[in-house]
């Protein structure tokens, strides 16, 4: 079922989605804040951009053109419908697209920043996937693997340009590995932890294409308090 | 100056310490708590071991024979002491020797367990070094670098052996490259931050050679609260 819902508390913009597939969550919000953008960046891109939400998340922070890649029709056609809605069609443009295949598309090292939140989890021939097709998409390497968009945002992105995203931290030694490969330096992590005496779940990263050596690790990123409510950081950060 | 100290507040056993030029600190008391060991574990060696803080901690907690491996001789005799007025010699046995030659001296793979809480920085000809040269050799990279470090310890461990350190968060991204070329899966990692709401300086990490993928990452280990004290955790560890 499609539901219209508030894309932050403390903004007049919503996101149309689809509670069957895909609904936007805070891994989103958490990367759209995460991200370094300057003020001197003119364009940045997402991909696997879902519904959109980083797109018009970020499009809160900067005035740079925002483009955006989905591979799944009818989760671009959400996406379309809430920027238009938004009046966001002038800065945001997305695509409906193959990342794989989007080198034919963007001219490389023509974008200052490139954002992800990617399916999170290996794909085997035996993996415990959803009968959902558009959800398996979304949440299994189906489609795309780690690999592959490693090389496609190294590709994209310009020197020294910017490249950040979210992932699950059980795959973090094999997300520095990737980076070291494609020559993205890690520059600033967060690990993000459900309270605050549990493993973390969840991690940002953000590297720089040739980027000087020299890691920043930020404190953590607690989600929930004892009491299990949301921490006044999420709170601030979702608008109460 | 050499002084004696208490290992640990509730153990009634010392450490010889020059503090001209080597004092055990919190990261050998974080690491010797960190390191899984096995009951069926029967040999632990420490690499870099200096005055042999952790092969001592270690003997508190199993009864493998523990080896460890110390360069300079003046640290190593500190060592020595230590280990015959604990009565801990039975147990620990420490070489004067250079890591990087002692593929001659041990067996392949014959210890379950290696540790090492290397020199933390790297050396150039220009880096701001200790005028006092033991301390230099303790804190730079000048006997011995990563690389070198990762080489020996998966020589000296067995087929799904642990490799357990402490080091510097900013040298992250580099270990994980690292650990990957000689084999040692990532399992499980605890990042210290000296406060809640700074960014890390340390991190504590242990790996198994051609472990599986898929890695543990523990709670947030937090050194002081906001009085600037000890956590209590920190204060458990020393024993109050």
């Amino acid at each position: 079922m499609i539901v219209k819902n508030k894309l932050l508390n403390f903004k007049n913009k919503y996101i149309y989605q689809d509670n069957d597939c895909f609904l936007f969550s805070l891994d989103s919000v958490l990367l759209a804040n995460f991200v370094t953008i300057k003020l001197s960046d003119k364009k940045i891109i997402d991909l696997c951009c879902g519904n959109a939400p980083i797109p018009m998340l970020l499009s809160f922070r900067t005035n740079a053109r925002i483009f955006g890649v989905e591979i799944q029709k009818n989760i671009y056609d959400l996406a379309i419908k809430s920027i238009n809605e938004n009046g966001m069609d002038k800065q945001i443009n997305i695509l409906n697209a193959d990342v794989c295949d989007i080198c034919d598309d963007y001219v490389a090292e023509s974008f200052d920043v490139v954002t992800f939140n990617p399916p999170y989890f290996k794909y085997k021939k035996d993996s415990l996937v959803n009968d959902n097709v558009s959800k398996t998409i979304a949440r299994h390497e189906v489609k795309i693997d780690l690999n592959t968009l490693f090389k496609v945002s190294s590709y994209l992105v310009k020197n020294g340009g910017t490249i950040a995203f979210v992932h699950r931290t059980e795959r973090f030694a094999e997300i520095m590995f990737l980076m070291k490969k494609y020559n993205i330096e890690p520059k600033k992590v967060r690990f993000v932890y459900p309270k605050i005496d549990s493993d973390s779940n969840l991690v940002l990263i953000e590297g720089v294409k040739n980027g000087k050596l020299g890691l920043k690790l930020l404190s953590p990123l607690i989600v929930h308090n004892s009491n299990n409510e949301y921490t006044e950081y999420i709170k601030t950060m979702f608008g109460g």
